[in-house]
């Protein structure tokens, strides 16, 4: 028997009218952004997927060669696709620019729970504002769109500046740094204290201390005030706390503050954030921040930038069952007669073309088949054309919830469903 | 500069918007016809791939191999992964299963005027019943799909056993057959002709003249008694000419019947229709009919089947330019404060709330550079808080159509938008 490809996911019908529901909801808020909706092509060529991590990222790519011998790649991310979009349709555009997608990405993952090797992300790139305004729309926007779908989650933010300003001002290699900052993102502590141990005695500083100083304090935004007081040496850190609390100023929601935020990627250059669903454990569902340096990495012309992407996936673990009723009518026939059926295609016309969801008897049933199949496909309503009825310019309806039947004039039918 | 993969698109937002408002109008007349939006995976194994055509296909297809080494291919069209899901899914089910998606098909193709490498086709599959109804009923959705979106259309229906039953009778081998049906669905008139006379003097027979009268045939239903009267030797034709009959006495749409439709692929067993554009010359914006023989291709049991489908991008193409109109509000503050940002964004989020479409400057800009942007994202009205404004509880609403500016309080603004 033919199977679909490992890691991949057949949506049943009603799966796809949960997941329409929340994209239709989600959609609803980044519009009211005015954030333009694109798209852009489902593979990319190799050398665009690998530019923001290196060829190291092949192994869980999917590449193949075009007819022209290209090097291609289903993308596993839109962030380097958005980049390309911008560089080449809207580089000259006045600023700033708010884009969102909401689409399919792969990645060869191993099978385990949650994880697909196609699943769907929805995200936005808000590119070409530098400004505290443009992190807070950011932030806001990530928020909002979950509190329109009533999930329960919990945000952490961070700023990469605050431990970068420590580090520069220890002079630490952009090594070590990057280093610690992936340990700190694995939330590696004790190789974390190694790696500082090692640093503190080739370099003569004293470094542990204040570094896990700043992991551990997190809260509410007087911690920022805190950190102010004790991070005087390091004008760096102080001036990425002072960014992080004029971008909070603007952010009327619920956060922890959390510096132990290092993202994966080493493209991110200020305010960093995280959300967690809190149904299934404490999965990541959104992820994002500022990255300055995307735009000029892809080799466009420095332009700041700051964005975020949802797991869609994710999202639809943690959700509570939205209710999403459907009335369906079912029509069918007493009898097998032409001109019933004909009668019946007629009624399914009108009745269609007023918004009703309608089904027909397509097998040319017996009516108590007729009304078992309506039973399993949960119509609410059945509508029975009979011989006699027809002449009469009248038909049946059924309540299949109560069970009741009455008869009503054909013409008036509208009113009754 | 990074280019996107040739025969590949990004669309821009003005173009997302006709694109998801029209398959937002399509969407409902499916769902009204209570047929199921359903999503498999973006690509299969190769084997699933080939089954309905043969290896011949591997040239249009991207191919590749997963890390497990299997063969996989991007989808060229949803029908072989709609049968498999079928098989996998719903085989149990009580029948007539009906089945949508609307969704991104890949086909190595050179690049020519409207054909792309990635392209969308939105489509439907009605599993399980033989019955006339069941042809009409997918009649009347790809027809009445296309009527709410106004887009002007000729729809062409044929009968593959029309042809069949003469073939039959005149004993020709399933090899001359095809051949016949691919030199009629490719319009080539002299190639037919020559190989209907070495058919006729290889057999002794003369086939030619009834194939022509059937073929040049075309016009409204009344057409198919015509033909009856003359097919009465060919008791399989007569049989196809009924069914083709019964089937149109539940479409009461306009149609040309036209037994020269034969389609491309070989699967397809009786009724069939194919849909073209008037706007653009006459493309083929549509294609269907019934396969009855489809699910058993792909290792089911025998179940027959009737369905289409539309090029989405094709219908792009046909449509009138759909007036999707947005209103734009653009919050300003005028001089740069935090306290006035401040409240920017207060107003956007209540106003957001209210399912306003929003923007902020996100770029602290001087209020007449602001004023230019706002004219630069076309937005319909502008609102502007100013010091003063602030303290009194007052902001600035200008129109940027009639330039007008008024004074409102600030709680009262969602009465004047």
């Amino acid at each position: 028997m033919f199977q679909k490809p490992k890691g991949t996911r057949d949506f049943l019908p009603s799966e796809m009218l949960k997941r329409k529901f929340i994209a239709q909801k989600l959609r609803e808020v980044f519009d009211n952004y005015n954030i333009k909706e694109i798209c852009t092509p489902t593979f990319e060529s190799f050398d665009l997927l690998c530019k923001k991590t290196g060829d190291e990222i092949r192994s869980q790519l999917f590449v193949f060669k075009d007819h022209g011998d290209r090097e291609m790649g289903l993308r596993p991310e839109l962030t380097s696709s958005v980049a390309r979009y911008f560089i080449n349709e809207f580089k000259n555009v006045p600023k700033p620019l708010k884009f969102y997608y909401l689409t399919n990405c792969f990645r060869y993952e191993n099978p385990q729970a949650g994880r697909y090797r196609e699943f769907w992300q929805m995200g936005c790139e808000l590119i070409g504002s530098n400004k505290c305004t443009a992190d807070a729309e950011v932030l806001n926007l990530a928020i909002e769109g979950l509190k329109h779908i009533n999930m329960k989650y919990e945000i952490n933010i961070g700023h990469l500046g605050v431990l970068k300003g420590v580090f520069e001002e220890f002079n630490l290699s952009d090594d070590e740094s990057t280093q610690i900052r992936r340990l700190i993102d694995k939330e590696d502590i004790d190789g974390l204290k190694e790696v500082l141990n090692v640093i503190e005695s080739e370099k003569g500083i004293s470094i542990s201390n204040i570094v896990f100083e700043i992991l551990d304090l997190k809260g509410n935004k007087e911690i920022i005030d805190i950190l102010i007081e004790k991070l005087q040496k390091f004008p760096k850190s102080i001036e990425a706390l002072e960014n992080l609390k004029e971008i909070l100023e603007y952010v009327e929601h619920e956060y922890i503050i959390n510096f132990g935020i290092a993202r994966g990627l080493d493209y991110y250059t200020g305010m960093v954030f995280e959300i967690y669903g809190t149904k299934e454990g404490a999965k990541q569902v959104c992820g994002g921040g500022r990255y300055d340096n995307l735009i000029e990495l892809f080799e466009g012309e420095p332009t700041p930038a700051v964005g975020f992407a949802y797991g869609f996936d994710r999202i639809m673990l943690n959700i509570e069952e939205p209710e999403v009723n459907e009335e369906v009518i079912y029509i069918t026939t007493a009898g097998n007669d032409k001109e019933l059926t004909k009668e019946s295609f007629k009624l399914a016309k009108k009745l269609r073309e007023n918004s009703k969801m309608v089904e027909l008897d397509l097998m040319n049933r017996k009516l108590n088949k007729s009304l078992n199949f309506a039973n399993n496909i949960k119509a609410t309503k059945v509508i029975i054309i009979g011989k006699k009825d027809l002449e009469n310019g009248m038909v049946s309806i059924k309540d299949m919830v109560s069970g009741e039947q009455i008869q009503v004039k054909s013409d008036e039918l509208l009113n009754y469903l």
